[in-house]
């Protein structure tokens, strides 16, 4: 490539973050030094506030007060308190959000309580790129209800959602597509869904946290997210789960816990369901990652959604101008629209794994997915506009250079 | 009560205390001043070594290394190498234990996995004073699967197995009455299962840490439990399930994830389930919670099964002791011959609420359970003889005095 062609861009992202409306919210957080974090979509990074939270949770709350802390501490309340937390990021009023369990165990709770909600209809609709645990899960649970699992592109989701029409269940799709990058259409899905009388559920782990939802807005019945990933809880921390407030009075899910039921102390041998969200509830929530999760969000205080996604699309525009300026061989994956745009850029290159390792040995992180695709995320809160010229800049080089052909860019352990 | 009466245990307990096999582990532990901790049953006490372990993994790990951790800081594997040391607390030799989700959850897994191995078989028994949640999922389990759900107490086990014969698929009981502290005949029970062809599935969630379960002696097929009593992994922290080797390699869950997929990373649209023990993943773990279980199992190096029964024996024998020397109207519920005691010792009194809020204020912890249970739990890790001693004389002392009848030791909160 020309070494100068990103100069001026350079000029132009200092500019763009001296200006930007999230300038400040940088500092919340702990970055390693010579390091460029594109890897948020897969495990955010840690907000200043956590480690210090995790302490008090440990020492004084866990080891002085003990048991006690179940009461004192609030520890009772944290799935729900937590849960309107990330309510606000994802658009929904209190009370229709818990924190609890994984992605996983979620989305099974809430597949077999949509059917539940919908007798007699027998079909279930789902992306074929979803990630890979949504498809399992989807398979497991129609084979549990005797349901029909049909793969269909969100693409092509409304024209089969009136198709299927009144046998149709749910229809269960993810935001973002994990690979690609692409947004899908939730509130035009979701509407499709309703006229057919039929059930939505969004998965939104390539969203919550980096743009808005608008799951009440858009009337969406059910939703799940992970913590982990644009909301910085920390690794694995709990997910979240997404119930209307209109479905909650019937919602009949397949884990009823202790910690789910109306009286929960009581230890009845009949289960009751507690009113609201908290019928979500299996378990005993894995505190010490539900608390590092509720610190984590202090980092989203004063910000809106709105305001995220205004500084998503500001980044990965200037990315994927950058990536063209270098002349490459790089097909940009991710959809240039924004609106069909989540909060990374997927580039695909036939050595996409090599690239990424030589990448990451130069301090810029990002990450491969199977078969051919780099995949760099923008978190709008910590990624700098200078960021992503500066990744651009490394990618050049990268590939000018030819070191990533070198032999150590090319193992691949077991995990990438 | 005579106040001298127990004066002479308490030099007997001193001298216990001195000679006593497991006399250095409570040093592992940091334990509030001035309180007697009777309710690790309930939430086990900090290990000394857990808050330096989660700061490295929260400020180092997750914060300096990031997305690399999953690789360089052994997350990936983690739920199998606590699993594996969860495993020799509970006679399980390596690759038979994972450390995952909670009890709820797991239990979940392991019931519809152990219908599916016995096809044909719709009669699932269970213990009607099992932990409620325990109830809860055996009857979303039944109703999944089209199983009939029968109640029989653990003393009557092996008669209604051999009555059902090929009826029943899985016998699923507690080792250990969370109310009563009566422990069940494991071996026999199990037995009795295999006799008629088939499984069971014990609940360790009140022995695992306190005493010999010796599951792969007993040829036991499934097992759960959790990771926050007697394991002192903290509030909620991830619990285990354990599959005997025998049955792995078909064994079939309901909540496959990709983390249990033989290649979870090729995030192919099949479900392929891992080798081993692998497959009962799901989403991805907590790990927070999760490494300060693996931090806080240190406190039991060195330290044998058998170790533990000899010393929890040892307490809750001088406890019941010291309890009857009270001549006081309580009843010792839990069973006074050793062998069918668990680690824990219930008594019976109709103020039974207000008397532990009395001994709460006086700094004996322990805990109520509905509708007149006072529930003390003897920790073998930390818990001494002087502590037993201790507390009964509070409890004399509490009864003697009448104190419990103040108005402020009969509000009843939210949480007990």
């Amino acid at each position: 490539m020309d070494r100068t062609a990103l100069d001026p861009m350079t000029a132009r992202a200092r500019d763009l973050d001296a200006r930007a409306e999230l300038r400040a919210t940088r500092a919340r957080f702990r970055l390693p030094a010579g390091v460029i974090y594109l890897d948020g979509n897969s495990l955010g990074a840690l907000p200043d506030s956590v480690p210090a939270a995790i302490a008090e949770v440990t020492t004084q709350e866990w080891g002085e007060r003990l048991i006690r802390s179940w009461n004192e501490a609030g520890w009772w309340e944290a799935p729900l308190r937590v849960g309107d937390q990330v309510g606000r990021l994802v658009g929904a009023a209190p009370g229709q959000v818990v924190v609890t369990d994984s992605t996983s165990v979620n989305l099974f709770k809430l597949m077999v309580g949509a059917a539940r909600l919908r007798p007699g209809r027998t079909l279930v609709l789902t992306d074929p790129d979803s990630f890979p645990t949504d498809l399992y899960l989807a398979h497991s649970v129609a084979r549990l209800l005797d349901l029909e699992l049909r793969r269909v592109s969100p693409t092509d989701a409304v024209a089969a959602i009136a198709e299927a029409a009144d046998s149709l269940a749910l229809a269960a799709f993810s935001h973002v597509d994990y690979r690609t990058g692409e947004r899908w259409d939730l509130a035009g899905i979701t509407a499709a869904a309703h006229r057919v009388g039929a059930l939505v559920c969004w998965d939104l782990c390539h969203s919550a946290g980096a743009m808005e939802v608008g799951l009440d807005e858009a009337e969406v019945d059910l939703a799940v997210g992970c913590g982990y990933k644009y909301l910085n809880g920390g690794p694995g921390a709990p997910a979240f789960a997404y119930v209307a407030e209109r479905h909650q009075a019937v919602f009949d899910q397949p884990l009823p816990g202790w910690t789910g039921h109306a009286r929960p102390f009581a230890m009845t041998a009949g289960y009751v369901p507690a009113p609201g969200i908290a019928r979500l509830r299996s378990g005993t929530p894995p505190l010490l990652s539900l608390l590092a999760l509720e610190a984590a969000l202090g980092a989203f205080d004063g910000v809106s959604p709105a305001g995220l996604r205004r500084q998503s699309l500001s980044l990965t525009t200037l990315f994927i101008e950058a990536v063209d300026a270098l002349e490459q061989s790089l097909e940009v994956v991710t959809p240039r629209e924004p609106d069909r745009r989540g909060s990374q850029v997927s580039l695909r290159h036939p050595d996409a794994f090599a690239i990424v390792q030589a990448l990451i040995a130069r301090g810029v992180i990002g990450d491969f997915r199977e078969p051919d695709l780099i995949r760099l995320g923008f978190a709008p809160l910590y990624v700098t506009h200078a960021d992503a010229v500066q990744a651009a800049r490394q990618l050049g080089e990268v590939l000018d250079s030819g070191e990533f052909r070198r032999p150590e860019f090319s193992h691949r352990g077991a995990v990438t």
